[in-house]
């Protein structure tokens, strides 16, 4: 199994990041084809997706039940599993199809398992991460990951409808406490109850964040802060055989990066976001994480310098054609 | 009123646009507002856009029921309107809504009026029009302009899904022989039977077409050759009183300043399909033509720059972050 961290940058010059969210087996339908029983949950996909750039520290929970095979697997990225717990009963499953619009998931079957009892408790050596990801799971227990970790350098969150509907007050407590927030845009719109995504996000910043990020699939993801706004398309892929775990890959992405770089200014981010963008536009082009599994860096690096051209008009230096009128 | 072509680069110096398209009388209702009996018709706001960065040459017809008032307007804009028929009957109507999808005009009522039996006839000073912008309008009429025009340095096309359905086989002639083709996400879907838009806009080239550009309202723009992709973000607006013209705006604005600036190249085109960005995200602000009526070019620059911030995270030249590994 190929390791993404064995060439390059030693380990200790970068970041850790930590990941908590949902680790499951999914199985998913799409126009393309299917998956059944295989690896899924976002932090799974996050984890994998930051391996790349930076080590990776696991947090969450699977059942009795859970292949070694895929524990072995996510080893193989470096990924830390100390943080992971091993419980009694059934691993996280999701069953769910997409119809052609893949921004919208359809639920079949979610059945929580282990992480219905589930209560982080962080390794110590997990405790000084610089880089925290909530990533999509019960905004009660990211708090208890806040709880515990001691001075992280940045701190995102994600969540999903069901945790706006259900828990909105500990979500926006969250939202208190973290530097980013990821939400797609039917997230953002459900949470703040406007149309406008402009407002949305400014609703958004004002509950705490310095940054919010609001995912759009096909459409791209716009990073806001109170006093800018940074915008990258999505990469033009002929057929999307399986968006899941585009959001989640597309985090840990961001959140790789910047633990790689160190670099947590808004032009830090910005790069992220495109990082986190190439890295999702990987993730789609196959059924589960098996694209993100035989990734290289150099194909990263590619497509990073395909998403310079696709956004590139002119200079930011250059005065534009109407300056001298 | 304010005379766009007052200032700036003498007219002699820039190639002209050939607009044909419809001009209409619009009512108009929004979540934000309605405006009824005002000034509308996509050759008008194509037309309008343009004339900010090129003289434009408009081909169309009117009814006498058609206000003095709107003449005068488009005149005060350097238009020129000896290609525009004044006929006995009713000018084009255009009554319909939006919910709060404004990528989705609801249409009320349309009476076509005196474009029921229009045939444009050139003016022999229009003949040499070095580009030619066929608005949304009947594709045999589209034609009929192609046939009268000598030799444009660059035509461009839009259409509708009505015309997709109702003329398909001129509409393919027409494709056939422009250089440019305008298209909505789902008017590109509709031609040509796919879900992807990446696909469907290389199936559109094979149509003859050396660029498409896919507009996708408040998600931006991609421009697409045969060997490269270009996308756009929209401006990011609170909010859009009007999508009214959107379109129509963006397309004057990419001919305007391809004309403008002479630049027929991919670069020239990535630059015009960001004004054009620039013009719709004014038009929008606010109902009808309000907004561009009172637009100055210092605006448009500043615009310009922003979208330039926007889109901007690493110098093309430079070298990604992850190229060490």
């Amino acid at each position: 199994m190929h390791n993404p961290l064995s060439s390059g940058v030693p380990n200790s010059a970068r970041g850790k990041v930590l990941v908590v969210g949902s680790i499951g087996i999914d199985c998913v339908k799409t126009p393309l084809g299917e998956a059944n029983d295989v690896l899924g949950g976002a932090a799974t996909y996050a984890s994998v997706s930051a391996s790349f750039f930076a080590p990776v520290l696991l947090v969450g929970v699977v059942g009795d039940d859970f292949p070694s095979a895929y524990l072995d697997l996510l080893a193989s990225h470096g990924i830390d599993l100390q943080g992971l717990q091993r419980a009694n009963g059934e691993t996280f499953r999701w069953s769910g199809f997409y119809d052609y619009d893949l921004n919208q998931a359809h639920s079949l079957d979610t059945r929580l398992g282990v992480f219905a009892s589930f209560h982080p408790t962080l390794p110590a050596s997990y405790l000084d991460a610089e880089y925290v990801l909530l990533a999509n799971i019960d905004p009660e227990l990211q708090l208890e990951v806040l709880e515990q970790v001691r001075k992280p350098r940045l701190v995102a969150c994600d969540t999903m409808n069901f945790w706006i509907s259900g828990k909105r007050d500990a979500l926006v407590d969250v939202l208190g406490k973290v530097d980013l927030a990821f939400m797609n845009d039917a997230e953002a719109r459900q949470l703040t109850g406007t149309m406008s995504i402009v407002k949305a996000a400014r609703e958004i910043l004002r509950m705490g964040p310095s940054y919010v990020v609001i995912k759009k699939g096909e459409h791209g993801a716009t990073l806001f802060s109170a006093t800018d706004t940074f915008s990258v398309p999505a990469y033009p892929l002929e057929e999307v055989p399986d968006p899941t775990g585009a959001g989640d890959s597309f985090e840990g992405g961001v959140l790789g990066f910047i633990a790689y770089s160190g670099d947590i200014s808004e032009h830090g981010l910005r790069k992220g976001v495109v990082y986190g963008s190439v890295m999702a536009s990987f993730n789609v082009e196959e059924f589960s994480l098996r694209r993100m599994l035989r990734l290289s860096h150099s194909e990263i690096a590619a497509r990073y310098r395909e998403f310079k051209r696709l956004a590139f008009f002119e200079a930011l230096e250059d005065a534009g054609d109407l300056e001298a009128l």
